[in-house]
């Protein structure tokens, strides 16, 4: 069995949004390449060698490093809007992508998802190494990519441990952490307990998304690092509220790029959202919004046991009558707009400030 | 679909072995029962009431507090083969039962073992929550059983961290706990990968089962909790060695169990392991041992697609033929011995000595 390598280089990180300037290019970049090379070093000290074999480098690879390092961004952000640069603190925002590591390889077996960042997903991976073997187990693919998993979310925690930001401020950090793990959990279960053929509400929709997705996204990455370097409750409540916001204009974004979105900018399959029936935010506003028999047809259409490619381009098709994505897409730049008017009242130094608005472009533009 | 609800009277603890005195069994019924108490205060604290309409609560009383307690009660044995008794070390003991309900959680799921402790398997009763609503996605029981067991390695660990132990005690213990839980995980992985089909070597399956669950059941938490009292090295090499030898015969017990163990004492279904074609010592040492007629039926059988009553029924008696079940008892036999001899030549205490001597033999004796 053939299988996709992981190609690092084809990532689709999305150019810059308009109106970024060059400085803060300039920093995101440094940064998103030192959060990098932290993770490149920390997973070569703790590597497996009995896993190498089985490929688990290039998943480590694929998984932690190969992604657009926005929470470990958001992170090291929010200690910048309250302390000064330290590689240290930068050290300890990386370990967030072993984090959403765990989650995406989670994820990838509870969706049966193919591809991943453009390459083949770590349970496909696993499945084809073992599956050159006699009499390969069933469902190994799927379990040991489980284990990988399980291994990134405990090193996430070794990793931010083991930082040097010193006991005192990671006591600060702790709660937060166990909450934004537990909630991650349980917004995963809420998701997968919800179907798009079920008609759950928009406002249930977002709930979920804000836990699963969104806060752990933007908000809570940000409050960790405010809170990791001591930050007070002003800037805390004010990481708070633009976070929420961002955070959901960003899981919007994500719901639209999910069925509009080109395979080669998204680097998932083009059917990946219709083909599972996820209650994504823009299914459920099409079907909420939809004239009835525009909703009937959608709804039915959802309803099958299969959908082919016909099937699915006339959901698009359906969504768009509904006035669903522009719904969706008024409802990001409210958010976005919101999150800046947040930013600009707030105590927060000229420089986090402005990189917090670009970083509020950049993470809900249509390129992303 | 109607589902065995779990009931922790019912569940197999094991009479006395012959030979444990009053007081060791005095100690160590009240030991369980305040790690039970322990986990059941922590599990209120961090209740998620969202998820208790599906029954997660029933889950986490079958899986973090419905066992015999083995890896808290070997974790609280090696504090105090350091320290006098503590109820902050006694919490901290007991955090290991959340570390264990992970790794059951997820092996259920992997195994796709429909019993656990006599009554349903978790990912069995989400999946039944979920069937009683319309159009349930596939999947959903075993997704929602692996992410109740990340809640449970998450809160493992923050209850250790929680416990009132102190950070300076905390720094000694986390290098330990988290090579431990790679450990498990590697050791998970290998489990997988290998299959009864391949006929690996005895040797071989012993090293797995070492790592996989020997270690992570008797020897860490012995050193766990020495080292979080700050024992010396000849404490730790005394319990090292120790632990190795009955987590082994701990695991070939285990594995005697899983063919000719009764569902009603093991808690599991009775083909479990030879319907799995686990690779476990007692297989692979019949399959070594045996003449070569007996060896290619045993061979044969095992390499059906299914195997009925009937066949796992002729796999014990060929296993039996080949004098595998002599020899693991035996290798047992000179694990405990040599245990034994470990602990009259160290410097522990006789209190600690005469427990540990205790806990060997009830770990490893016909009827655990």
């Amino acid at each position: 069995m053939s299988t996709v390598a992981f190609d690092s280089a084809r990532v689709p990180f999305g150019s810059p949004a308009p109106g970024l300037d060059a400085g803060f290019e300039h920093w995101h970049r440094a940064t998103r390449s030192r959060v990098r090379d932290e993770l490149t070093e920390f997973l070569r000290r703790v590597r497996v060698d009995e896993l190498r074999a089985a490929g688990v480098d290039e998943v480590l690879a694929q998984y932690a490093v190969g992604g657009k390092c926005l929470r470990s961004t958001f992170m090291y952000l929010g200690w910048l809007c309250v302390r000064d640069p330290d590689p240290v603190a930068l050290r300890a925002a990386a370990s967030l992508e072993l984090l959403h590591a765990f989650a995406l390889l989670q994820d990838d077996v509870m969706d049966d998802a193919v591809l991943r960042r453009g390459a083949d997903a770590a349970h496909v991976r696993l499945s084809a190494w073992h599956q050159g073997r006699p009499e390969a187990a069933a469902g190994f693919g799927a379990s040991a990519a489980t284990l990988v998993g399980d291994m990134c979310l405990v090193w996430a925690e070794q990793m931010l441990r083991e930082s040097g930001v010193g006991d005192h401020a990671l006591s600060r950090l702790w709660p937060r952490y166990d909450a934004m793990r537990i909630e991650l959990a349980v917004g995963q279960f809420a998701d997968l307990a919800n179907d798009a053929r079920e008609s759950p509400a928009l406002t249930t929709v977002l709930d979920i998304a804000r836990a699963k997705s969104g806060n752990y996204t933007v908000r809570r990455p940000l409050e960790l690092g405010a809170a990791l370097a001591g930050g007070t409750e002003p800037i805390l409540g004010t990481l708070g509220h633009y976070g929420t916001l961002i955070g959901e204009a960003f899981q919007l974004r994500d719901d639209l790029l999910g069925i509009f979105g080109a395979a080669g900018r998204t680097g998932k399959t083009e059917d990946s959202d219709l083909g599972q029936r996820k209650a994504t935010s823009v299914v459920v506003a099409a079907l909420e919004m939809a004239e009835s028999a525009v909703r009937e047809e959608l709804s039915s259409l959802l309803a099958r046991p299969d959908l082919d490619v016909d099937a699915i381009a006339r959901c698009r098709a359906l969504i768009e009558i509904s006035g669903a994505p522009g719904h969706i897409e008024a409802m990001i730049a409210d958010r976005v707009a919101d999150a800046r008017l947040a930013l600009r009242d707030s105590v927060l130094d000229d420089g986090p400030r402005l990189a917090l608005e670009h970083m509020a472009s950049l993470c809900t533009a249509r390129n992303v």
